[in-house]
């Protein structure tokens, strides 16, 4: 960390890259890995667990190419368990993996609750306390910030409180810096919580690790800061197995808003809400509309007679200002709140655009039409720098489609079905068309358009861009037969990634849309980058 | 209520029909109310807070078509305010819809806060107690069960505890048989509940109603049951508006298993996750993956060392044993834990199915299969009755699709694209060809299937059928290019309702396998209706 402005009254450890890569379809490219570190930086929180390098390999590929992100507000951890049982922690290769990544902190876990120490682990009590005690003594010796977590500590409290209290008791005089309490299973209640971090408290520093099993995980974590933790682990969104880790999203602002504790350096929750999103479009996970807080609806009004009172006066039925945490009554970016939004984007192209810009005016008049259509330009960043452009006149089409067919058809040669498609361009007054076989209609379309572009952009690498994520999603589900469609399609060259949107009530022109954003998108892209200079 | 066999311990009022329906995204027909109040009723909730029959003439509707329900376990209420300021209760045309609609209970909110009285409302503080009391005793008159909901409680309780602990009283004075606490705007934390109901517990019988904005609704609700309220209100799914209502889902378990309080009938609580997931179809909103207790993924391992140690000792990773709310380890229907699920379904078809028939083991095999290759029959009943009539040797195709072509083109005469499809079938040895436009190629092939089977079936009312819900999902969402999709069809023809599913690579063929499913479904319940007696 290079930039320690702020001290926090309660730790924030972020653990999407590690507890959250558990969840069911949940999976990170050593890239998305990267992204959300930088975005998890950015909003500041205290740690980020980033993996366990001794069992995945591409957990260490992360921690070798971490060191160059220069993270300005977080610190690093990697995370592994006690050293096995029958070595020492110098002979043990995972301890060892855990030192090759070379964070400043380790986070180590160990068995609290006996009947995984027996039953699982299949060692003695007296042979667990000593795994604890030498593998964190181990990392001491290394110079590591030593963050244990007892595992199932709850379960294991309630089962043999004795023999919980004292693995915790052996981590502490073993040099651990952070206690932090694991309810593993996510079954335990705030009041149970309460009571175990009353029993450890006057030991040292302790922190809280809940799962959402019976709904409790956000209350379970506020009720052990309120009985004296300063260390909150979670994940963001509440990624993890089963049904998930401790949302921080959910955490941080009752925490910030509601009890007064600073998590995150100062002004940074109002980038609650954004930079979420920013990182549930890397996982590939859609932000629930009814999350706390951050979610598209949290601040949203059905009842006739809510909007009513809300015009009268605003917290009559809003529990807190939603700008404190970036999000908005409507989270529509044409809305009035969304405004400093737009202008912070419209910033990228045009860095004299300000908030009462009539440039962003207008770009607001535009979003709020094209969102009453269907349009959502939330996730698909590529489609709204196009759209800035095109209202600051800083565009100009670089290819158009006169015409295209897409073919699907039944039977398809040796195939149950195949698809087929043709397009025809227009680049600088000459015409080309292209034709190619695709999986399904989409695939073609794409494949025959940039078929058609090559010639005229040969060194530009679109043959390079390919579809990462393609999502559809039909507008007003009820009365299918004319619905709208919304396509979001995620593109990438190998080493960025942008996305777009299309809406039609044709599937395939909706697609068409995006494809056609996100291949202006790219070539924009490679002007200014190996252009600009000329201009 | 028909069948008084028991007595709960705590009372579950659920509100999905009226505070539910306010979610954004939420719409209900009549008809999808209807479905509903018998799914709660089969669950056994105490009641049913079906809706607001003053302000909504479908509610209404929805009470005069109740009555020929006989509901066996749940009762009904109705929805709605104190009288308007300035008159009597019997001139307010809001409590004669109340009373119209005949419902055994009626539940009647007030408001609690000053601010809301004073600001909102725009009445004094003492009209508002006058308020309360009278449509009170106005509604016991009229033998009325009443349960009053005591509006944004816990904030007036803490701006003004004096004037909000008045307003309780009044309505208990009144003769109110339930005082329901209400955390409406879901700002507040459990320790707030707690006290706020510990100044009330002594006045009669109390109950909760929380919001879920702080990501607390759970957590409040049971800690407002520990402190001793013996009423809940929620929603079964949490649908609510903002971030949703207590969602009752994630808290009668809770409260039955870990607090051992009885919430529905003995035996009743095994059904929760098939009821709750009927509920999500009808209302066209999937059950989150990680719900407690209830989602798919809610006890589904993915870190090896969790799944080794479950193998060991089953509780070693979970809080409870999934099947005690009808749920499983991996909510497949394939694997072991599902046979009795599939045998009572496919006893539909034939009732001398049981679990270890040897059909329930094959159908056990092909799910599997089926499943690993994307399909998925959790929300496609229609798909799932054919697969088992097939595997029954219940089943001949009644038509078949020789051949089809759907065409996307651009520019599309008037429109910007165009979209029609011809189709080819068999039907006994006949061929018909027919060709139709249409929204988007999935309507125009669906179009064109039906004209060319009608003739064959002139008088099965295929022409009635339509589509009323679209759904798509890539399976693998990273590396879209190849990436299977599959599309789940909801049809109807204005009575019954089913669903189908298709899986390809391609997605028309995979809306083409969802339509065939579809169209022969309807075939065949046509042909059981109208012909069984002959067989």
């Amino acid at each position: 960390m290079n930039n320690e402005t702020y001290q926090a009254d309660v730790e924030i450890l972020d653990t999407t890259l590690r507890d959250g890569a558990q969840g069911e379809g949940i999976g990170f490219s050593v890239q998305d890995k990267l992204s959300i570190a930088c975005a998890l930086d950015e909003l500041g929180v205290s740690w980020i667990e980033a993996g366990n390098p001794g069992s995945n390999p591409k957990d260490m590929e992360f921690f070798r190419l971490a060191g160059n992100l220069s993270l300005k507000q977080s610190r690093l951890c990697a995370f592994g368990s006690t050293r096995k049982k029958g070595v020492t922690p110098r002979e043990d290769p995972f301890l060892k993996s855990l030192l090759d990544a070379a964070t400043e902190g380790v986070v180590i876990f160990g068995k609290s609750w006996d009947l995984h120490v027996t039953e699982v682990l299949g060692v003695s009590l007296e042979e667990n306390l000593a795994m604890i005690a030498e593998t964190i003594a181990f990392l001491k010796d290394q110079g590591r910030i030593v963050l244990y977590d007892a595992e199932h500590f709850f379960d294991g409290w309630t089962a043999n409180p004795e023999y919980a209290l004292k693995t915790v008791k052996t981590a502490l005089e073993a040099g651990a810096d952070r206690i932090v309490l694991c309810d593993t299973n996510g079954g335990n209640f705030p009041n149970t919580i309460t009571e175990g971090v009353n029993a450890v408290l006057s030991f040292g520093r302790i922190g809280i690790h809940a799962h959402n099993d019976a709904d409790m995980a956000s209350a379970c974590s506020i009720a052990a800061v309120q009985a004296g933790c300063r260390h909150v682990q979670g994940t963001l969104l509440g990624f993890g197995e089963r049904c998930g880790n401790a949302a921080l999203a959910a955490i941080i602002p009752s925490l910030e808003l509601k009890l007064g504790f600073r998590c995150l350096p100062q002004g940074n929750l109002e980038s609650l809400s954004e930079l979420s999103r920013r990182i549930g479009e890397v996982a590939n996970v859609l932000v629930p509309d009814n999350m706390p807080y951050i979610g598209n609806h949290a601040f949203s009004h059905k009842a006739g007679m809510h909007a009513d009172a809300i015009l009268k006066v605003r917290h009559s039925f809003e529990h807190i200002d939603p700008r404190s945490v970036g999000n908005d009554r409507h989270f529509l970016m044409s809305e009035v709140g969304g405004r400093s939004a737009i202008a912070e984007r419209a910033r990228k192209i045009d860095p004299s655009i300000t908030k009462d810009h009539p440039v962003t005016a207008s770009l607001a008049g535009k979003l709020k039409t094209l969102e009453a259509e269907g349009w959502q330009f939330e996730g698909a960043d590529g489609s709204f720098e196009l759209l800035v452009r095109r209202e600051l006149g800083k565009y100009k089409p670089l290819f158009k489609i006169d015409a295209y067919r897409v073919v699907s058809e039944h039977p398809g040669g040796s195939a149950i079905s195949c698809c087929y498609a043709w397009a025809k361009v227009w680049v600088e007054g000459q015409q080309e068309i292209a034709a190619a076989e695709g999986h399904g209609p989409v695939n073609a379309l794409d494949k025959a358009l940039r078929k058609a572009l090559n010639p005229f952009f040969y060194n530009f690498d679109i043959e390079k861009v390919r579809l990462a994520d393609y999502k559809v999603r039909v507008i007003d589900g009820k009365d299918a037969t004319a619905a709208k469609v919304r396509v979001l399609i995620e593109s990438t060259d190998g080493v960025n990634t942008w996305s777009t949107v299309g809406v039609s009530e044709d599937i395939i022109d909706a697609s068409r849309a995006a494809l056609v954003d996100s291949i202006e998108y790219k070539l924009i892209s490679v002007i200014e980058r190996r252009f600009k200079g000329l201009f």
